[in-house]
């Protein structure tokens, strides 16, 4: 008999728990038991898994007894907060935030690049930034095929990153734009966090997650460290820019990269990631086709194309990589991670 | 008594026409007679410059006698056509379109950046594409003072930029998708002109222009081709992305550059920025403060921020640079032309 595992989600209520709780349903975990957990506010509100319905509970630190798979997505204070007692409790956490993917001892995974990382775990699993995980799996085959020197990337990440309650405020400004009206005053976006906020729609905000002393934002810092880490090269230069565009599902990243061999071509580069797991190539310029974040929604592969040579940099070659933040960028990669975690027999 | 001149709007119309007539009649050029010319569809149309009405008249080859200046912008082949007829008839000729851009008689001009290449003009000044205006008015001073290696731009292009129709379909498309409805079948974006179309709002389309034999969009080598001849550095490496975003005026251009000095700070890029005519900086991360295209939108200006020193490369620079690609990136652009025409007595 195969085993069953008992399953928690925290955050349940939230954007990328809902796509967890979507995903599990389809997912090849065996599952027995699901704990929907969220703050006080939530609790006592239906939700469903599949085709069964589960009242969501209060998250607490007596939430895990007897769960194998705790997955965390509802900020890095309540993962802080909650993980440590999820392993005490005996589960394996994967956590959506970024409270421990710069920790050593947390294996930072995406399962497609460095699913190996797992096999010493301590019981925590980190899932990286939604705008990283697209990007590295883009990058992992085209640097083990021809090696990699730097990194470039601009992003155009969507509103649902910043949680649904960023999507509402967009898309009543949208209304009230689009009415003639004036709009609210802005409350959530760029970063709920923060002092100032800012209006999206039919705008641009080169601001995810707060800024830091070397003026670069958390959200680019994470794109830096995540991305060396995941690939094992923490030499490897890697600059990132990021902008929040009037999108609501799926980021786009516009990537210049720079290779260690210059005898490559863009059908070299273009086979190399059509044989990758879960990365499809569309770019046929004939034909005007290239990745879109509106064809990328609730679909678990990486999309890349545009590949073009850099007109003066014989090595250098720009992407663009599209993906749902959401799934590859978020529950999807996490529902792989505990599946790959089953798999390698790890939990 | 100061010379008045005679003015012809080409395209008067058109969303740029638009702006040219607001612009004009703020403008310091001392002007008597206005011809707003468009198609045979729009003759007949009442449209006002200042507090003047004008009715537009059907563009022919006869329309520029006595004109002493021509504003066009109703696209290339109108101005392959019609821009030699109105030199011929003794017009100065100033092209928003990118039919004589690349010409080597033809000088490109941002009047900030290379105005004494209209020195020897011979009655034809291309005004370059939106894209490249903002860039320039960014690299020009940073080139003087500390010299200029490499350029690397990913664009993040307002719906605008693409005509008045192509507003319309996005604006539809948000107010169907915002209701609930399926969006009409996409006509006009990415590209009027070309085969396939697609959904705009919610959106972002890796492609500006059509496809060139590089697997790079035609506005990509503008950006490339145009920079290089307007600072007059044919061997300056130039690449770009172009991306249309779901914003309706104010362009953004997430900029990587690499300058010849390596003992250069943020504050030095940013002092000598803030000394350059019509640039402005705003860049204080502690309050929050980047360029956002709604707050350029009929700004003549081009305003930088998010200046950050890249993380590996000592003489690598990323900037976030945006302004109002119907104005700085086109009709404010064209109309500080012909005032610069008339004040080194040109014309």
């Amino acid at each position: 008999m195969t085993k069953k595992y008992n399953i928690a989600i925290v955050g349940a209520t939230g954007a990328v728990g809902e796509q967890l709780r979507y995903l599990l349903a389809q997912s090849k975990i065996p599952y027995d038991k699901v704990r929907l957990l969220a703050s006080s506010r939530s609790a006592g509100k239906e939700l469903s898994v599949g085709d069964e319905k589960y009242t969501v509970e209060e998250l607490t630190a007596d939430s895990f007894e007897g769960i194998d798979i705790a997955f965390f997505s509802a900020g890095g204070d309540r993962s802080k907060e909650f993980a440590p007692k999820a392993v005490e409790a005996g589960a394996v956490v994967v956590d959506n935030t970024s409270a421990y993917r710069m920790d050593e001892d947390t294996p930072l995974i995406v399962p497609e690049v460095n699913q190996e990382a797992m096999d010493n775990h301590h019981g925590l699993i980190a899932n990286p930034n939604c705008s990283t995980i697209q990007m590295v799996m883009a990058l992992r085959p085209i640097e083990k095929a021809f090696g990699l020197k730097r990194v470039i990337v601009s992003t155009y990440q969507a509103v649902s990153g910043a949680g649904t309650r960023a999507v509402l405020e967009m898309e009543n400004q949208f209304r009230d734009i689009l009415s003639g009206d004036e709009i609210d005053e802005p409350k959530i976006l760029p970063v709920a966090g923060d002092e100032k906020h800012y209006q999206m729609a039919f705008n641009v905000l080169a601001q995810i997650d707060k800024f830091q002393d070397n003026h670069y934002t958390f959200e680019e810092m994470k794109m830096t460290n995540e991305t060396k880490k995941i690939l094992g090269r923490p030499d490897l230069p890697v600059s990132a820019t990021c902008v929040r565009v009037p999108v609501v599902k799926g980021h786009a990243e516009s990537v210049y990269i720079e290779i260690d061999r210059d005898d490559v071509t863009i059908e070299d580069l273009m086979a190399v990631l059509d044989q990758a797991d879960n990365v499809i190539v569309e770019d046929d310029v004939k034909q005007q086709v290239y990745p879109q974040p509106v064809n990328a929604v609730n679909r678990p592969e990486t999309f890349v194309g545009r590949i073009r040579q850099d007109l003066d940099v014989k090595n250098g070659f720009h992407l663009w990589i599209v993906s749902d933040n959401l799934w590859k960028g978020a529950a999807y990669n996490s529902i792989e991670i505990a599946e790959t975690l089953i798999a390698r027999n790890l939990i």
